[in-house]
């Protein structure tokens, strides 16, 4: 996170900057709407902060520097970005506090300390999370080192929104809508908070600005005038997808950009060939990376890092989790996965489900069949082994073939220490047997139904740990007793 | 529900209202188009029918009598209604029947006996469950006991439905669609059915109406013309709201309904400040009480009394009915919960599921963990008791930091009475035990895996009830056989 | 599939066809954009392949004779259409393949030799599913035995289709839009690529083809030239439901359409009176039966043949896949229900679920139970039975009113083959028993909770095979070790 670069031209595909960028975000504000005590900005769209999704912004950008203006929360919201911000941004990471909160221009006067004089600084909102990439890119072009440039919507009603009032085609200010006359009104470009701007003059505007006006704050947006009268031109990039501006200042609006940020990922999959069962159901808050015909039914949602092989079927109302699944594996409906920081691996042509859960360090090997009510947790299965129903597999290394019986289950606690159990090929575990951890059944063997294993067996051995079968004759089995 | 009262200013911030306001509901009809044996105001909208949606809002209308006109269907109607309308209810309730059904105005005279001459009548509909209380108040306020008052909507595509015809701004008319000329078609103000009126004069233009009409009915809106020849002033509150003036005639009036219902109850609780995943995806059937920072993953139902305490978290897929959870809880996904007559309560900071299901009376307290394909009915789990695999505990008392083995069974009914087991505290449960009750695990204890307990057992044992192991080398497990 | 036949006028209340109907399918494409190893027309709508809903529409359209026209995977495509189009297809099944690939009209040229000269000819295309007979029988209709008639429709946005220009009333041409007059370019009636046209016409247009044109492709909307030329009639029939002839060359075009269908389902549900909590939650993959007062909660999936019973209950997040689910049954959320081959049925009055499983050949009776984590596979239960707990019945025949207790499993499996358990009327089994398997338990019989019963139980008799329970007392439990 330290390291300074200047942007070079190869930079994926995108047309050389000519100056560096430096990206200030900002994330001071309370957000009251919210009505929570999270800061506005780690509430999370997608599984991640909104703040952390302007910062891999930030770091698509290839940026110089990163500033992140924090306020409310400050303390919180910085160890947050501490956390989440990790290999990926190649950006010197720096937060300034803006205590009071005394306007947006006085905001990012608080930044102006860590900007450098040469850059280019975009100014991004860390409650604006889904602006792409793209988008910035054609808005620092527009500035071209030497123009304030502003990111603009056309808005079909764009009623309490800045204006972008233009002369011909220069942009000569942006006015408020309580400020705009009947004529001013009628501009439907409004304008977004993002811009772009050369650092140089934004530190001159903003020690030029006052809050001599009806909220008594200082205003980013008065740079614009400066700039006319200083004769610098001022550039708008314009979009009219509205998504990519959008803040979030309610439960109401961060349900809205949820909503739009994944129906663009369920397009984004179906247009790399996913069948998808319906795209209005699902959800995915991470990556999900899927091989050719992958098919995904209703109601899924993918959390973290997720791949799924060629030919993975996924069946409805699956939640998947850090997972990798190969190729023609088969994912039965009411599936849970989730790997944590361990991971889960499912082998190719795996059937799952229904209703199994797979844990942290579930690594199942090739044509392993898991079944319904049955958990596995940091356990090895090789290819072919079997657990299809109501069984418990903790700690446990399962060798090829075994077939492990129904309401089975590992005790690999003794309530103090977790041990391994060791269930070498071809075994055969009848059902509701307990293997009392550290315990190796050898290869080959045979665990009676029923028995609790507590030594290890030989291969290909029967064990059997039961009580002899009796019977009482004509038993009198207890009747119903009235409540007293 | 017999007391009669006089409606005071007081009430929750309505400005006072002049008149005793009674309330006849039309409930007589057959509703064929449901296709149901049940009477259509029966049908269920968010859990509750129709008609008990329509009685509440005449409760918050502080009605003080109200009179059901029932038809089709009489005596279940008249049934459901007294065992919906409890303690909230502070009417006087009636029920009249309309036997025959010879229109609307014919329904309305039926309630004429049990209607006071002093007050204002509001006429409602038992298939029109989401009318506003707010609105009929507004309602009520212009008829100002003495005039009559209609409830009409301003509808984009009014084809079919009675136009509102006005001189300058009184109403002068309903005029039915067939009956309607060119520029009368033009106007997009309809009734909607619902009407308040001075009880006096109601009674005198019902005794007025006749059936000289193509469908030889008795219409209630005949009562219009009646008053502009009175000279009795006919007032209009209009919305724009259709969903609260909508009627349910079919299944598919009742889905567009139920989901309108939904969206609103969604939108309610994000601006409580609850975090939804996806609006479209919650279905509220009943009361649900959410504090601070409550998130709701998608596809959850909440049915009857829910309430969740500060930060819970609530993952996909869940159905919760009459349960109290609370703060920091956190209910991962598949997880049933219903409490139903005994409720279900979870402790500040538990973990329930994925796959746990919690049945009526289950208590657990704070930091109970309860994880797959558990289940635990009546029973009663200390802070810090954990069941987390394949099992069940029925008729328990479960003392503080019990662990309760995987595949650990309560063995509570003994073919004909149930019986209570009790795990003191600090007992540690093996897997795959029986615990056959009565029987109590002293506190302390171990009871290793595989066994069947069916006496109680000293605190601090450990106690074991299974067979030795035993071993057959070599043994031949049996061959396929050829089918037959 | 080898029956020949002149269309009578019976056929389900349509009016006479004079000429008999043969039909060509289109199925050559490839799909690129489906990015999909699979052929484009064997992906598959609603469960069931694009070509075969094609196909089922044939069938309804009483074909004589139905030609596909394969090419890309003709293998995969030929072997599909053989297995899917069963019994409920009285046509002659032709397939032509098309290589190389020259166009519509040189598709439809290869179909020349399997078409007989008396009939009309209809064009489909493979890749177009959800056409309904009853528009292709007005386009037959149209089309006379002597016309060629064209399936048009009418698009707000008809830009990039190709037009149908009309004189007066009578088509003159298919205008493609590249090739359109700015006058053209406002008509909206655009051609959808269906047709039907006498045969005999057919074949002298077809031969007449060339392929002069930008894309040195033959195009079979070249013969509406060729008609108007030889003084044939050309009519139109116009829809203007977009989704009867929407193509799909994507998967988002796919999802769309799947939506379409499923939508279209849930109304045609709801106006047979079954009641729908969301009818945007509901997905019919096959033939859902319903009799009178069905209701369905979110987000349930049924596939194959499915029949409800009056008055049952699905609830929320159900898969339920060829079964018979019988009168005033209750099936609760999160029930799995698959009965491929074998089939399932559900008696009169049973509770499912909670997290209920049941496969192939599971047979209950009225009455039955069946809870939570409880898999039932190729066994009849009779009236009564339950199973409500953590339970494993494979492979058994269980009397009236038997209690099967929790976590009991049929061990059902030697390890090589598989045999039946039989447990007979009023049997109580304990909990975490094994039955293994040939085994009988006597009616009226108790087996002791934690036994594994190897040897059949006489009737009335209390069964018991489990450990003595011993005790040790002051048992120092492990103490946790620290890692090494």
């Amino acid at each position: 996170m330290t390291s300074s670069f200047q942007v070079s031209g190869q930079s994926s595909g995108q047309e050389a900057q000519r100056a560096a960028v430096d990206v200030v975000i900002m994330a001071a504000g309370k957000g009251t709407r919210m009505k929570s005590k999270t800061p506005k900005v780690l509430h999370t769209l997608a599984g991640r902060p909104l703040l952390q999704h302007v910062l891999d912004t930030a770091a698509q950008l290839l940026a110089r520097k990163v500033v992140v203006i924090t306020g409310h929360g400050a303390t919180e919201v910085e160890a947050a970005c501490a956390i989440n911000t990790g290999a990926a941004a190649d950006f010197d990471l720096n937060f300034v506090r803006q205590e009071p909160q005394l306007g947006t221009g006085h905001a990012v006067q608080q930044a102006v300390p860590a900007l450098a004089d040469d850059g280019v600084v975009v100014v991004l909102s860390g409650d604006v999370p889904l602006t792409q990439p793209d988008t910035l890119f054609h808005l620092i072009r527009a500035c071209g080192g030497d123009k304030l440039a502003l990111l603009t919507l056309e808005q079909r009603d764009p009623t309490g929104y800045g204006r972008i009032v233009r002369a011909v085609n220069a942009v000569q200010a942006i006015v408020e809508h309580k400020d705009a006359s009947d004529a001013q009104r009628q501009i439907t470009e409004i304008y977004s908070g993002i811009m772009a701007v050369p650092a140089a003059q934004l530190k001159r505007w903003l020690a030029r600005l006052d809050n001599q006006n009806a909220q008594k704050e200082y205003y980013l947006t008065d740079i614009v005038k400066f700039a006319v009268a200083d004769g610098v031109g001022v550039v708008a990039h314009k979009i009219d997808d509205a998504v990519q501006v959008a803040g979030v200042n309610s439960p109401v609006q961060l349900a809205e950009l949820e909503r739009a940020y994944q129906l663009r990922q369920a397009h984004r999959l179906m247009e790399e060939g996913v069948r998808l069962a319906d795209p209005a159901r699902i959800d995915v808050r991470g990556d999900l990376l899927c091989a050719h015909d992958v098919s995904i039914d209703i109601n899924c949602i993918f959390q973290g890092q997720v791949s799924l092989g060629e030919g993975v079927s996924i069946g409805a109302h699956c939640v998947i989790a850090n997972a990798v699944i190969e190729a023609g594996a088969v994912i039965h409906p009411f599936t849970h996965i989730d790997g944590e920081k361990l991971g889960v691996t499912v082998g190719a042509g795996a059937l799952i489900g229904p209703f199994a859960r797979l844990r942290p360090g579930a690594k199942l090997g090739a044509e392993v069949h898991i079944g319904n009510f049955v958990e596995v947790k940091n356990s090895t299965l090789a290819k072919g082994a079997k657990a299809n129903h109501l069984a418990y597999l903790g700690d446990a290394t399962v060798g090829e073939r075994v077939n492990y019986g129904a309401g089975s289950i590992t005790a690999n606690y003794d309530g103090a220490n977790k041990h391994r159990t060791v269930i070498e090929a071809d075994v055969h575990v009848g059902s509701n047997c307990v293997l009392v951890a550290p315990v190796t059944i050898g290869a080959g063997g045979t665990v009676g139904g029923g028995s609790t294993i507590t030594k290890n067996t030989e291969p290909g051995a029967l064990s059997v740990a039961r009580g002899k079968q009796v019977s009482i004759a004509n038993w009198a089995r207890p009747a119903k007793q009235p409540k007293a």
